[in-house]
């Protein structure tokens, strides 16, 4: 089969797989399902979960968008191309509980044809990443080391490698703090003199296979942990960084919005309910300060 | 005197107005100031109100900066200048009850310096921009008079002008939404033909002193309006188009975070507590859909 069909049926079972295991461990909420079109070639199926047992707000789309390229995404990527091809799912869950982290994972396939139709260019993206409001080593060196295991079958010098990319790029640089506790990030995969596309997409399709296995342990390991009004107020001021670091330095973001994308599809990312206090610290020696001091530089975990 | 040290003079006298002015209309709160020296030169005068009676959250700040021109500062305003001195007041007030609009004001004025110390431009700037959650004609109809009467006495063109410049500038472009009803919006106020520095210092602080005569009655009119839950929600749902506006699109907040400015004091404009729900939409003919009609399409108010 062809790469990009390939890649895209893939997505589309992973993503049944996901939101059948989500709502299963739910027990509550199910997805709704919006299909939408792109002007200018192809659509997308998101699937929008809220008001859960657990999750507080989520999303777990896909998309399979194609057509001539637009000049926003030449100028922005700075390539030419005639045409192009792109498919990609793209999760991000916020549970309720403060104790269980936030987690955001995007895998996707871009193609770049001449005026012939031509394929001139290809390549794979992708990754994952946690966000907690409360620091367990133990559950940060599992998100890490199910990554890990699954980058390690195609080269031990991957996981080091998008690990720091990872911490580099999800970095609230007016803060100077991470996001969360990172994972792996990656993209421009194209074929090289160690792996073609082929063995690429392999890896993309197993670090997104990692993502349940990831996840859902911790999910299941805090969601009994029961908190106060003191641990939510804190979760909410820390939605508000990921609030900064979506609008103000995700690239997919901000590319979304500037190029008239699907505002609702691109903005699903954002927690459900966000404080901003000017000026407020946690108290020294707190839980909440241990998190902060490991989001200012960002740690090893496997 | 000389403009620099009048308009500072005037900015720190009007904080401490607009503060005392606030408090006692609060009855609760009051604001606490925090001092901040900028590395480069110059410093601020942060002043926060949070949890009052009426004001959930806000700040009235002024600050007054110079030194060496800043790279960024030079890119960004694409001009050459070997120093700069700037002074400004600027305001955001987020009332707790959803029936009082949010407003925003900025009032300030720039130099810049050859390198032999030589003043080689100087400009003012301003505007103030009222965001209600629910839509009363008559509070939108005062805001925009006030302003339009003390514009008037500088030359009944100006006004107009800009009104347009502040519909077109406070606008989500990725919804194709005005943040709020507007109010004016001015920059770049040189020496022309028609009026001096002096002439644009005077309209400046007559437009700054119609801030408390523009928002104060809308206040009170509005303070003992009863809310529920269902206001609250819609307010906050509008409050993440207030972030959405500040962090993707507002100029000056991008510029302070890209380039390293006081991160607290930049973002003491976000609201206190905030919603995303996924393509959410108010229902037809209710009083919200009245409002984002209005927010689709800006009216002339006066």
């Amino acid at each position: 089969m062809v790469t990009k069909d390939h890649f895209t049926q893939f997505i589309h079972s992973l993503q049944d797989e996901i939101c059948q295991a989500l709502e299963e461990l739910d027990g509550g909420a199910q997805f709704v399902e919006d299909l939408w079109e792109r002007p200018g070639g192809g659509g997308g199926r998101s699937r929008v979960i809220s008001k859960g047992n657990i999750f507080e707000k989520g999303g777990v789309s896909t998309s399979v968008v194609h057509g001539p390229m637009p000049d926003t995404l030449k100028k922005s990527m700075n390539v030419m191309g005639h045409s192009f091809f792109a498919c990609g799912i793209s999760l991000v869950l916020h549970p309720e509980n403060p104790f269980i982290p936030t987690v955001h994972a995007n895998y996707r396939y871009f193609e770049m044809y001449n005026g012939d139709g031509e394929r001139i260019d290809a390549w794979f993206g992708g990754g994952s990443d946690l966000t907690p409001y409360y620091l367990f080593k133990e559950d940060a060196v599992h998100f890490h080391k199910t990554q890990k295991k699954a980058a390690d079958s195609h080269g031990k010098e991957l996981y080091p490698r998008f690990k720091k990319q990872c911490d580099d790029y999800f970095r609230n640089h007016h803060r100077e703090e991470a996001r969360g506790i990172g994972g792996t990030f990656f993209d421009y995969l194209k074929t090289d003199e160690k792996r073609d596309l082929e063995d690429w997409m392999r890896f993309d399709m197993d670090m997104a296979g990692a993502f349940l296995p990831s996840y859902l342990p911790l999910v299941k390991k805090r969601m009994k942990t029961s908190w106060n009004e003191e641990h939510r107020y804190w979760q909410e001021l820390r939605r508000g960084r990921y609030v900064e670091f979506n609008l103000v330095h995700d690239r997919g973001t901000l590319f979304g919005l500037k190029t008239n994308g699907r505002t609702e599809s691109i903005l699903m990312s954002l927690p459900p309910r966000v404080r901003w206090d000017y000026n407020s610290e946690p108290e020294p020696g707190s839980e909440e300060a241990k998190l902060l001091a490991v989001l200012k530089n960002p740690k090893d975990w496997v």
